[in-house]
């Protein structure tokens, strides 16, 4: 599992006391090639982290050698020292690496993530010990490691492993990842930080297209809290070192596969969640009208708090439906949650206590009667966790 | 205070049994003229409730006679029988009206208004006695209790009055008022139900004129928790009995002076607020991105329950401020949280233990340094109050 997973990738996580808790809190991978194409997906908010300005740039060039994250702070709003900042987190890392591994790095070829509180400097000392430390710890196989040391609230890492075996010929090549984020997780291009790693040979072009297309259907459609982060990137990094060059199908569909299993266990771990929500929106005029609706069933509060409390109030999500522009006759519209269709017609249909919401998944169905298009989007319920842990989180 | 306080109209209050508690629960406003001229705006969502869609046809020929509102229960999501109930409802208002008063009322001219549970059909049988009830009733001294029958979750009644002297002449005017609303409180046109009356002489085209204007920037700009309700609906009604014809200029001072007393008393007493905030918005390059921009940062979670925590997190107010299309350069963004200014220049600026945040008014100023316009969103926090309020209610 993770991004060492496929061949040509070192990993590394270390402690460099970022973290309070003393917890890992840098991670490092390193693409061996032969190749070094990638392709990046950064954050919709239009305020921007240093590290997000920062590996644009890189990105724009196709070629990524390195990508260095750090938890314990996310590096937004903090002027151009802050950039400055990250500027530096990228040369030492070319530096470094160059002195250990025999090739040329330059910092133009090193991406750069960074998360936790907004608005605060990093402690550039520390930090820059840590790659140091970072470098020297890198191993074929330290994946899972470098993926704990992403992690802010997440209670758990997240990584995944999609396996492929290219036809003809039957050499495998795989899609490895991870990933981190619990909280403001909502998209538009992204959400929290990604690293997808690949033994493929692909060019950036097809990386490119590949991840826009996975990212679309996965984490673009996770909308934990409706709170779209500063520093939502997601890097795809090709090594080349399988041999095997896939079709642009075959690509993008591992890397879906690969961001979708990632993209579950976001919202299996979103801070303070108690259930973990799929709003299925069919029978739409449009993929669009179908992500319009989903998202704004999503992101009300009142369905959400009715959820936390098993409560199957099905019209309050017809009134979330209504602030929509989609089409739809609201006299025609069906909800089913978990599968009993409590609302036929835009009125009561099966009885309420029909529906068992004791467990954790929910399943929402809204069909608009207004054509055949479909999205689902995933989200959480609004707990006293959620509340708790954010009125909390930087005092 | 309330409807009764100008001239020519009467009201009431009874508890017909549709609130289990045993309250009031149907109000009635009676225009016993001379005039009887009104306007009326209603909610933007597109899945309306029964009474809503009644009452937008009543108002297109600017005449109103009579309000009945019922608490209790929405009638919003109950299909063709529940229009058939608010018909019946606006019909019996009409016949007993006429039966006792001695002047010919026709259904067309009563407006009907519904609140409480979305989905359940009306006990018309207990609705339609307590209407019996409410007409017996009617006195000119009622307006108090008819505001405390419109009352849900609300845990005070909302009534306004505002006394004007015309000039010259020296005879006085005045607009009366009541609302209710504590939960799916987020307009775009109106919210809740609010009934205002004046004694003033205005046709409908003024009195329109003066009631979309006031509500723009008052109800409109309330945004507790982002819910657009099915039921939102603000009625203004004209009786003309002081004799007095004001300018359209001081007819829209008043009803705006009436709307913003009314949109301030509802924030005050929003389900489960800890906190009464709010969201200027200044140096904008138009007022919609004000609106835009207060808005965003209104409706966002993190800085909802960030202010539950009495914590200045300014980081993700920004985050919430880079989600908008307004006009800014995110490193000239200056943010204060009551007068502090903790952040300038998109970075951080005053200690945020500075920042006093143990009272209950909240005042986040925004400056976007993009224009001249502003504009200012009332809003509360997100609090473990409001989760629960929100998980238990139908249930």
């Amino acid at each position: 599992m993770s991004v060492t997973a496929p061949k040509g990738f070192r990993a590394s996580g270390v402690a460099a006391g970022l973290k309070a808790s003393g917890a890992t809190d840098v991670a490092l991978v390193v693409n061996d090639g032969p190749a070094t194409a990638a392709a990046g997906v950064f954050t919709a908010n239009r305020v921007q982290a240093a590290p997000v300005r920062w590996s644009r740039q890189v990105l724009r060039a196709g070629k990524v050698r390195a990508v260095v994250l750090n938890s314990g702070g996310a590096n937004a709003c903090t002027g151009p020292g802050g950039f400055q900042d990250t500027h530096a987190t990228a040369e030492h890392v070319a530096t470094t690496l160059s002195a250990t591994g025999g090739t040329d790095v330059g910092a133009g070829e090193v991406a750069v993530c960074s998360t936790g509180l907004i608005g605060e400097r990093l402690p550039m000392d520390k930090l820059l010990a840590g790659v140091t430390s970072a470098v020297a710890g890198l191993s074929g196989d330290a994946g899972p490691v470098a993926a704990e040391a992403i992690m802010t609230t997440d209670t758990r890492p997240k990584t995944t492993l999609v396996d492929r075996t290219a036809q003809p010929g039957g050499r495998a090549w795989r899609v490895g990842g991870m990933a981190k984020g619990a909280g403001m997780l909502a998209p538009a291009m992204a959400t929290m930080l990604c690293v997808l790693t690949t033994d493929a040979f692909a060019d950036a072009v097809d990386l490119d297209a590949a991840l826009r297309e996975a990212c679309r259907t996965t984490f673009d459609r996770v909308d934990s809290d409706g709170c779209l982060s500063t520093n939502d990137t997601v890097l795809l990094l090709a090594s080349g070192a399988s041999g095997v060059t896939p079709s642009a199908g075959e690509l993008t569909a591992a890397v879906t596969a690969a961001c979708a299993d990632l993209a579950r266990q976001l919202i299996a771990d979103a801070e303070g969640a108690s259930k973990e929500v799929a709003v299925e929106v069919v029978g739409a005029a449009s993929e669009a009208d179908a992500v319009q609706v989903g998202r704004a069933v999503a992101r009300n509060n009142l369905v959400k708090t009715a959820l936390f409390g098993n409560d199957p109030n099905w019209g309050r999500i017809l009134a979330a439906v209504g602030t929509t522009s989609a089409t739809f006759d609201p006299d025609q519209l069906d909800v089913a949650i978990n599968d009993v269709w409590i609302c036929r017609d835009g009125a009561a249909a099966a009885p309420r206590d029909q529906v068992d919401l004791t467990g954790r998944q929910v399943y929402i169905r809204i069909s608009l009667h207004a054509g055949a298009d479909t999205a689902t989007i995933w989200t959480n319920d609004l707990s006293h966790a959620y509340v708790h842990e954010n009125s909390a989180y930087s005092t």
